[in-house]
């Protein structure tokens, strides 16, 4: 029944200058020239507008390309998580947001090591809070020291997730923070996620009008009382012209915009913003087919479908069903069937869950189909949940 | 912007023997107890109908999961991936069964040499065929050798993805793998994923109905033919009753009963099954609170959404929306929303693709709240699709 375990080497899907064409399926592929217009096009934009840009690394999870964004002009990253952080930080990147309430006194001990860690390296940390029990418990995990950490306070802008519920209520907050010598008031934390996914460019601006309404509010309310709020950041791929241009917001969050996806691409393009070009496929093969239709060798395990399924780039085909390891297509106009091994391209549903699938993304350049791997990008911070 | 890469040790979620209440969040929590009734229960029930029973790995992704339920009877595993049956056969499991197609040459290949390792240590591997190309390809793959891997011909039984449409479309395919010296036909494999989730017993009888029809229908024909289909696998934690008692059905794969999910508990209870309780768990925190809602630290990067959001357990509290790293609640009586800091347990909604987002399982004994660690459980094939 059982035996010692066997030593072979893990399975690697593709070496690096190999020709994509052989790249084995289920795999995680970027489109590294896309990627680069994409990370060039929001760098430009931001720095033409005059707003920093700290863009997400949920979304891609790499220190790597973290730096490549850094170094393009972003002033940082954010993340959502403790571990993210200490996975980004343990890869090289200084300047990190953790944009998320941490609230268990262990999880704030690493916090506070990992704020003083990046200070003595030159760099800075960042959290935000919702609730004077946090600003209390992150100044006890601090114990003592200045300046060692920039606090958001963040506010509900109309997700109804996180936040404060009103721009009152940001004031206590702000006044608590000041209050500890180991904080710095940085500002305020403003994103409306379910903002970015609303699909026209007008349901978006009226969305954002309400956000930028509670930004002013807030800010007048704060600076009467004798304290100010110096940086408003927040912001997604969906609407970060609008944040861009609110005159309120200082920084960009938006991470998607580096490798899009199919639920953004259901989004009514917004003239005001630069586009931007899918870079994020996952590589798969039609391992069964039928009369009625065909299924590909990658199901959810290999791509997110909770914001709806992918689609089959450059191809007459429509994914109809998803399992595990499976997703049935099947054709939207009377085109023949692609055969048994083909190789067909899916953009994932959301990129963020998909990326997180995976420890390795292969970076190819000169095309998915003619290009070689010229890149094995590390998902440093996969898994990391807590 | 970088420095040299620190060298933090990677943070450990829990320890041996720690109080289960000091289990960082959000954690995926194995209640051990409650997974060793439900592994007897199901061995004893196989035993009983003298069925075997091949549970289905793609659930745990665990080598010594698997080899416990191969010590209470189990006569192998299935998995659903050839880098599944790699990391399985790594960890020391000898009998397993790739219960789905494989058509890349390249990973035939990889399955030819699993399959001598297996042999070579006493095993079996075996695989599932639904084309002519395929069987050609996996001879070819093989190079050779006699009686290296069982292979089932897969049947659609319903679910319209893989296998051959009809029944009289196994004899070609039962005919190809009897003159392949290098390959036994083994039997079929008919499996309808979608009849598991049907939610009250008349539709699920209905639809095993039509799949025991098929079975037999297919039976007579390769029969009529002079060959033979020695074993007929299939069936899942929905429908293992019907198929136990079919009297054409000789192995059951199914493989939720170990943990059971949310969206199995949705079923209507089927009085001729054994019942199975709730054993996998993600332990959260609340780290938000409003008068309207909490939010919990533990998002769909935490357990997966795409068969409907989580419950949670022992609580009147209703999932009403989810995110990458945030799960949204709800009060469902009058009773206050739990405090800032409150531990919660969800019940994931699907549990196959919950266990893949993490690495590791935290084994409890002795209660979720009052129990300590028991074990640490690798996910040893956690992201293996290809």
């Amino acid at each position: 029944m059982s035996s010692a375990p066997d030593t072979s080497p893990p399975h690697l899907a593709a070496l690096l200058g190999q020709n994509a064409a052989l790249i084995d399926s289920p795999a995680l592929v970027v489109d590294l020239d896309a990627m680069d217009r994409n990370l060039q096009r929001m760098a430009d934009y931001a720095k033409t507008r005059g707003v920093q840009l700290r863009p997400h690394a949920k979304m891609h999870k790499s220190a790597a390309l973290g730096l490549r964004q850094m170094q393009a002009g972003a002033v940082g990253l954010c993340v959502q998580k403790t571990s993210e952080a200490e996975a980004l930080a343990a890869g090289g990147v200084n300047d990190i947001y953790i944009s998320n309430e941490v609230i268990a006194l262990p999880k704030l001990q690493r916090v506070a090591a990992l704020a003083r860690r990046l200070k003595s390296r030159g760099g800075r940390l960042a959290i935000a809070v919702d609730h004077l029990q946090g600003v209390a418990a992150l100044a006890q995990a601090l114990g003592g020291g200045e300046n060692l950490i920039d606090v958001f306070v963040e506010l509900d802008v109309g997700q109804k997730r996180c936040g404060v519920a009103e721009p009152a209520d940001v004031l206590p907050l702000a006044q608590a923070i000041s209050r500890q010598a180991s904080l710095r008031l940085a500002g305020l934390q403003a994103y409306n996620g379910r903002a970015q996914h609303l699909r026209t460019v007008a349901e978006r601006r009226a969305a954002l009008d309400e956000v930028i309404a509670r930004v002013r509010e807030t800010r007048r309310i704060v600076e009467a009382a004798g304290l100010k709020l110096p940086l408003v950041t927040g912001s997604g791929s969906g609407t970060f012209g609008l944040e861009a241009s609110s005159g309120v917001f200082g920084e960009l969050q938006a991470g998607s915009y580096l490798f899009m996806d199919a639920d953004y691409a259901r989004n009514e393009a917004d003239p005001a913003q630069p586009a931007f070009e899918h870079a994020l496929f996952v590589k798969t093969q039609v391992m069964s087919v039928s009369k009625s239709h065909v299924v590909v060798d990658a199901g959810h395990k290999s791509h997110a479908i909770e914001s709806g399924l992918p689609h089959v780039h450059g191809e007459a085909l429509e994914a109809t069903g998803c399992n595990d390891e499976h997703t049935t297509l099947r054709a939207t106009t009377s085109a023949p069937l692609p055969a048994l091994g083909s190789t067909l391209w899916l953009i994932p549903g959301h990129c963020d869950p998909t990326v997180n699938l995976h420890d390795w993304m292969i970076g190819v350049r000169g095309g998915l189909q003619a290009g070689s791997v010229a890149e094995l990008i590390r998902v440093d911070a996969r898994g990391c949940v807590d």
